[in-house]
């Protein structure tokens, strides 16, 4: 309590006409939209006025100050720093933000997190809960807008606001119960320092000071009819004394100064060509030293890292980790939340199939424009035994998916530490997409590598059909030109090194002289993939065509070589494939 | 505590055998073949012992027996009801299987889950662990194993178990805390009876039994080497004293005899067409409609059933819906316990990008064989002015690379209809996406639908381009017929009914006859979109041209029609599209 001081009767008025001017303008705004959630805002409209007009410390005229306290809005509405709507990830956010000011900035702005009750339902936000917990983020506040009713029903929990309690506490959390609609006890209970996240659990009444709709059901995200508005406004107006004017309080300015931008690996790679390497391996190698160049590279991973190898970067950076443990939809909003503000440069890992369950918060840090880097490991049958839940062959068509995502799929080591460095200077969302198997160093380490430039591995003026593949398959594409070679048959192999943006151009000058003939070869499943992107690139261009080598069912559990071949992505399978296609047309001439 | 007597020293010492057995045949196994987790097995040998010899009830010679007890294996590895090896799944399942038992089947069989401590970090069970509270699945016990370490590092409560029972009882369970390595405490814990969840929370060791390993880091997922393996089974084997063999108990044989298959509606639609329907809505007409035909057709939602119209359902069979609140990826899981031994067939719904958050539990139940099926509405940017959070926007690309999916994306309210009916008596995950916007129904109601027959739904002689769209946008299409008909321009439109597997046949068939020239018109994003799978289809096919129409970037809010003009697949663009087509291959005659 020791530094919290009572405002006078004067200000709380004001906190309180505060909250009853943000309801009028929620009902204004949604009215004359005829969208959006009147009812909700003015479940909150105190918690926000004290919040804004006594608690937070920022500068209003530099909203994106990077001493500024931060607040989230979980409940469904957009605010700057990240997108929310698709509820229960604002928390995760959060939680990012306050590790950032806590461990990297070691700076005295708090984080500020408003939840509603009815997607407290949401596993995210107890994954968020226990991370706040475990790294005692004493500079993160949760506020959860307890109102009762959710969409379609009361929530699960109604008013009970001690069931709340008991779970903040046994997450970690200090928890305190409050009205949610009274400015004192919410300048009070904001007031409490403590060393552990704070919890603020405020009950209160959904669509508070409107007659006739407070706390009842089916008015959720329903406007007030325009007449019955303008009443309910007058109502509300009447209640505002106006007597004294707020400001917030200004932050202390002790955030660095950083710069994140054009970040260059300290050396070039130190490969040698046919050295043989696993590119989830050259991952951590480039990571750990990427993290020499900028120290505000970090690295995250969901107790992983042994197999992503991102414990390369925790050897070298131990400040720089976090642990995020097995909570992928979590790990993927803390680093949206410490890329925020462009505070860091994060980069976080897991199996490559794995994001698969965080492809919400992903889909959300898209629409939020956040800069994250994710690493996915283990892709395709190529993994071997572990068996198919741990076998990414989805992975590329979700991030495809993702708007202005960038989609790198480096097929040896040197190409692997480039997509890094080049990853850590794009914006957006940066996917790179790794492999178990080690396979052969192929460029050299003076090899340049750009967004949307395809690879010539091998060519000739002999050759007949172009073959795209990446990773292992890329590989295997290798071995099929030089058996095929024996037989006089001639191959020209591409690497795209992207799969988002996709080199069309490169592949299809290639195709042209190649009798118009292209084979991809994939480890994953067919949708989405890179057979599908090439064929959307060249579909109507005369004279070319395209067969797809990938996986067409559920893998099951096998030793490596075997699934490449079961699957028909390995050599022999495309060797197979070239002959068909050369003997084909042959017939056809 | 009334039902639980003692077993005899003789059974104490025989379950204690039974446990070393199962250390022994794991480290045999893995060592075998050269991957595996020998140490989680041993760290659980006790409690599979005593849940497989003395507390569950199943007969051996028929495990699927519908009246078995159930038996969730959430650790890494698959078990016959559902596949894991995603963390953080089984429990959700074992959810559905529990109120199947308790409320559809009103039987006494019960279900155990075992989960291991790291997965615990997964929001997923939390979900879960609320779900059972909230319902008072008193025939649910989850066993926690906690072993302490996870893959790369301990977890984060270690050897809490206080924290974690504190957990659990404020989620709504009975927490007990047992030494897991104790055949005795575990007998005991498993014999008390509870008229709410229980949780048997275990403090374990991994690699129990097996010197130099047991309670050490670092030997997660890996087999011991065979010399090592061979001089640890002698040293477990010594302790055997093999006096004693145990036989579980048998079930009581009282859940129904039920039949789920060749479901049909109890009478055909009763739409005339041009009236205006949702095709959400028409989803929630059938699904009730549907209802009534058989007894085990069982709705859920994840507190949207307002948006999506599975609140018809429930009015018509309260019984029989789920409310799973705001928890995506628990639903999902609820609904394949639910379907799982045929036991009932499920529709879960909520807005189509919201499934996204669950995109991992339904590659999951792909891999499980499960049969579910979902429903997605609110798809596109056709919602208008809820913004893009509420979008389905990578749906379909989503659906589409899952195994086995069907997916269906009914144009009008007969076709939804036929849709739902499709579904329910179709094997593996199926998808129905549906659409805010009311658009007149098309067909007429003894339309016959099938999976992968597409729909020609204009069509003359004198036809110069094939336009393929769905939902709103087959609306856009048909319109845009109208406008350019009067303009002497005849297109052919198709609707393709589902998406996967797509009318290739149909298409192409009716693409030669219109010069070749295809355009597709998709409220979607083009990466893994109807676009994408017709150009798979059609590639390499001399003369086809695609020219594709969908969503490019992020969308922001506002009206339905503004935004599909706003991003080029409405009613105009379609037309300036086929003109475009049209003029340019004039120009190149």
């Amino acid at each position: 309590m020791e530094d919290y001081h009572k405002p006078d009767q004067q200000t709380l008025q004001a906190l309180k006409d505060t909250a009853n001017r943000l309801r009028i303008s929620s009902i204004r705004a949604t009215t004359a939209a005829g969208s959006g959630h009147p009812t909700s805002c003015c479940s909150a409209a105190e918690i926000m006025s004290v919040l804004f007009f006594h608690t937070m410390r920022y500068k209003v005229q530099d909203p994106r100050n990077a001493s500024n306290d931060r607040f989230v809005l979980s409940k469904r509405q957009a605010f700057t720093d990240v997108a929310t709507g698709s509820l229960g990830q604002g928390l995760g956010a959060a939680c990012g933000m306050a590790y950032t000011g806590k461990f990297f900035d070691r700076a005295s702005y708090r984080v500020y997190c408003l939840l509603g009750d009815g997607e407290l339902s949401e596993g995210s936000v107890w994954e968020a809960m226990a991370f706040a917990g475990f790294y005692k983020l004493d500079n993160l506040v949760a506020i959860f807008d307890v109102n009762r009713l959710g969409q379609s029903d009361p929530a699960p929990l109604q008013h009970h606001v001690e069931i709340y309690q008991k779970r903040c506490e046994a997450f970690g959390w200090h928890a305190i119960i409050v009205d949610g609609h009274s400015v004192e006890e919410l300048c009070k209970a904001f007031g409490q320092a403590k060393h552990q996240p704070t919890a603020i659990i405020a009950k209160t009444f959904k669509g508070k000071g409107i007659s006739g709709v407070e706390d009842k059901e089916s008015w959720h995200g329903k406007p007030l009819p325009k007449n019955m508005a303008e009443q309910v406004i007058q109502e509300i107006d009447d209640k505002i004394q106006n007597k004294k004017k707020l400001s917030p309080a200004l932050p202390e300015e002790d955030a660095p100064v950083i710069n994140i931008r054009n970040i260059k690996m300290p050396s070039p790679p130190t490969y040698k060509v046919g050295e043989k390497w696993a590119t989830r391996k050259a991952y951590g190698v480039a990571l750990a030293k990427l993290g020499h160049a900028n120290d505000r590279v970090i690295a995250l991973d969901g107790d992983t890292k042994n197999s992503t190898f991102s414990e390369l970067f925790k050897k070298e950076h131990p400040n720089r980790y976090i642990e995020c443990y097995i909570a992928e939809q979590n790990m993927v909003s803390i680093a949206v939340g410490c890329a925020t503000r462009d505070r860091t440069v994060a980069f976080a890992s897991t199996f490559a199939t794995f994001f698969t369950r965080a492809f919400d918060q992903i889909r959300m840090a898209a629409i939020s424009e956040s800069n994250i880097n994710l690493c996915g490991s283990h892709c395709g049958v190529s993994i071997g035994e572990d068996g198919p839940s741990q076998m990414g062959l989805e992975d590329l068509c979700m991030f495809r998916a993702v708007p202005n995502a960038t989609v790198f799929y480096p097929s040896d080591a040197v190409a692997t530490e480039k997509a890094v460095e080049i990853a850590a200077n794009t914006k957006g969302i940066c996917f790179i997409r790794t492999s178990r198997p080690e396979n052969p160093v192929i460029y050299s380490n003076n090899e340049d590598f750009h967004i949307g430039q395809a690879k010539v591995v091998v060519k000739s003026k002999d050759d007949q059909v172009t073959v795209i593949g990446a990773g292992v398959t890329l590989h295997e594409a290798l071995a099929a030109a030089e058996q095929l070679r024996k037989e006089k048959i001639f191959i020209r192999v591409i690497d795209p090194f992207t799969i988002k943006p996709l080199d069309k151009k490169t592949i299809l000058e290639n195709a042209r002289v190649t009798k118009g003939r292209i084979i991809t070869v994939e480890d994953h499943y067919h949708e989405g993939g890179i057979g599908e992107a090439v064929c959307a690139a060249v579909v109507g261009e005369p004279g070319i065509t395209v067969h797809r080598l990938a996986v067409s069912h559920v893998p099951r559990s096998g030793k490596s070589a075997e699934l490449l071949k079961m699957f028909g992505i390995d050599k022999d399978a495309i060797v197979q494939a070239v002959k068909g296609a050369v003997s084909k047309s042959r017939n056809a001439e």
